[in-house]
């Protein structure tokens, strides 16, 4: 759910499972004066794990907005064990790369969504290692930064992107059929903040060409998969995923084209679960409320 | 999600929304210690409601479990406004009736599932207007009552079930493809506890010839529907819908034999969302946690 | 499946069923050294009538190009009662038009696919009555058409497209999301060959306002639908379809916004269904191969 | 589709791809006044292969039904290359075993099934491991052979099985979650023969524990594989697959309960369609018309 007319504060935090997690933190918020507006909770009993993400109103909420952050830390996070927590607002737009190299759908689907202000995000900057889509970036008035990346420049060419992502504060990095891995000082440096699609159903058919072992194993359904990247190739936690029917009659072709339509759509929903705070990770498994 | 090996109290709530309510009930099972093992809650904001359900062990429960109806009703049900509310225990057994005409594969499904202790429940009753599953229910050792029904006897007929039901105690009613409509009389001594499944995805083609009328408009995908039975025909809240492709090769034959594949696990899935008092009910609408 | 570096031709044919129509057909092109590349063939045992779909090369077939269409007509179709026939060619590009209003998804997933080259057309003109995409198309270098809409010039608005879309040789008409009905005439000069994406899966939820209609009915899944136009709004042939599923958790923006990916997905499914020729129509009913 | 009340024969053969095969084979059944009620062929270009299934009425067709395998192999099936053909009748009662063990929910299903006569099948035997579900066979008046395997009589008991299978002339086994592997004696018997269902959507999480493993992973979806048994375990050509969306919120027994329906469902899709001998099967891989 979004709340596009009402200012609000999302926390998002997972911990060590104890009792009365929900009723402290709800009602801590409640004295001050906030108006839940949604709240996700989950258990995961075999982890001993909570999980919760909160959103509520800040008008009216008696900590200063840019308080929120510390008293939150001090009355609130110091109480449990092992807690990962966020706090975002809803009016701040998010800042977006995307990288891409000659496979256009993906990229086309994400920037129609821009320029019809589907998400409250910016995009300052479309990196790629291919020129294909330079004046389609640009003709929409983007900036589109090419980097030619080879064998020996490629450490060199990280360096220059993380540069370029840190000027333009990038909060999320995008690989919209990025066809390069990325090395682990990038991966690093956007733990759970880089979002990769693989056209396939993972973990069936891992690596580069899924579409061609999905055919040649003669399977009934193929799928694509939505993941944060990690240093393990194709092994991040799954975000989203979606799958279609396929038979026979289906080409390699045919599923090369009906792939790309499944692609950008779990990407898509990826993101906006990712930009609305929905997705909590621990232990390579995504919780998404 | 089922706690097999503890005993819990499910409390399942719908009232006006206002500020705190989700806070100061989890407070109070907490200040009487009780754990707290899953809370689902959610506000519909167009209609102002707020939903809730929340499961907690009983073990260490301070509040004795004969009286926790009544210090909820007075310590918590009363300070809100409109409230629906339930309370149960997941270790009583629930106590359901099926009705059957002569369409089997549902009848056949649940017996099974019964027979292999899917859910936590007696069937004591299988009640039906034709004899054809009269040797299916009763070789596995189940009281099958056959009632002849007629446009003249329908009225005397259908008193003659509700004593039934209330002899043997029945909390639910299914309606496994049971062919006749009940009057409202049965209607209303069973609100929200008379769980059927239609075969269409409705409110596409309510009414007695789904099937023909989804062939004979060349629709791409057909479905099946389990509702609580309201005095408006197919007209009752929706607890789940499953739907699956289908194509012009299809004949009639074909829909209805795969039909009954999709009415027979919709049934099962909206009886154990059901059972597991995940399904609230307001304004014709179904909250399904 | 289609066959890019091949030349072909495709004929599409229904008519009443008889004996021996697919060995007759298959015989005559091959007498003729055709290749056959794609067969498929139906019988609608209910209707009594026979659908076949045969694609061939026309690399070394007997029958000079240009003649085809005259040797099928007096050897092949004058046999048979009621038939219904079209003879193309895969290497001529069909040329669309795309009429849309003021929102833009399903334009801009068009456009995209178009300029990727994904489908074997060209799109000479937009039309629209609103302004909000002018920019879009032009940017493309692509021919945007406004025409100001009203009562009372509607008539004539309707004569000037219909002369613009023959001055553009246009085959086939695409309404990516046109809130107007348009009329008779133009229906009748396209018939078949205007292909509507309708925002639910019909027949449930037909007019204007599906999403709220879904949302308030709680159903647990909504669909768009792609169909050719007729003069009975929302009633005409059926060429594709999909659904998601949905719960108490969705708002009524969130059914807009996921409805907006399956509307342009169906549409584009659709589209290419009818580009290769896939889909023969009959009695408001499609056989889509 | 199938045509209950009339008496076809069906042929399925599949042979290197060659022209004019459909031609000569129609020709070939319209010559002997046979009226050809459905016909499917495929051509997979990559493997050069020809695939066809045929089903014609007998009634009035010139070959004695007796010879009618004979005049094909020399009248036909010699003129093509590497032929694999079958020939059979829809009116022959094709002969059923089951193999079980201790998971009933797909045995449960395929009885009641069997008794609401689905299928044209006999059922002649139910082979099982373990002693579970010897009343649930027996008190439909069943037969159920129980056989104790251990490691060191593993092979005798499978001799016995094939002896036993022989003696009740059985076409087809069904692996209704029979939690033995196969040696290759027995698979060799019945090459394309025995279908087993695996509870992951194959090629993912093969082997002993999908659903622990599927849950481990944290995958959106979930799915269930009927293939034919081969030597390679879990690697064998696919018939049917399904698949559901699972969350978060799925404990790993909600897993094995959702896995249960689609395991019975796409069990029995796999058999109808093999019984209907819509399954082709060539390298490894299915075309299932």
């Amino acid at each position: 759910m979004s709340f596009s007319n009402i200012n609000t504060a999302i926390l998002t935090l997972h911990c060590i499972d104890e009792k009365g997690i929900v009723s402290f933190i709800t009602d801590f918020i409640l004295k001050n004066n906030g108006n839940i507006l949604e709240l996700d909770q989950h258990v995961d009993y075999d982890a001993n794990r909570f999980f919760m993400r909160l959103e509520w109103e800040t008008e009216g909420f008696l900590i200063n907005k840019n308080k929120i952050q510390e008293y939150f830390q001090t009355l609130v996070v110091n109480r449990y064990q092992d807690v990962v927590w966020d706090l975002s607002f809803n009016n701040e737009k998010q800042r977006l790369a995307i990288f891409v190299s000659h496979y256009g759908h993906c990229l086309y689907d994400l920037l129609a969504r821009y320029e019809m202000k589907e998400w409250n995000v910016e995009i300052p900057i479309i990196i790629s290692n291919h020129l294909d889509f330079k004046h389609v970036v640009e003709r929409m008035g983007l900036e589109f930064k090419y980097f030619e990346v080879t064998k020996s420049n490629k450490s060199k060419v990280e360096d220059e992107q993380i540069q370029l992502l840190k000027d333009h504060k990038i909060d999320t990095v995008i690989l919209a059929r990025y066809m390069q891995i990325l090395s682990p000082k990038i991966v690093k440096e956007y733990q759970n903040k880089i979002i990769n699609i693989h056209h396939s159903s993972l973990p069936a058919f891992p690596g580069a060409n899924p579409y061609k072992n999905a055919f040649n194993r003669g399977v009934k359904f193929m799928g694509a998969t939505a993941h944060y990247v990690t240093n393990e190739l194709d092994e991040g936690p799954i975000i989203a995923q979606d799958v279609i029917p396929i038979s026979h009659k289906h080409t390699l072709e045919d599923l090369k084209r009906r792939g790309r339509d499944i692609e950008k759509i779990v990407l898509s929903k990826a993101i906006y679960a990712h930009l609305s705070k929905n997705v909590l990770t621990h232990n390579n498994k995504t919780v998404v409320f």
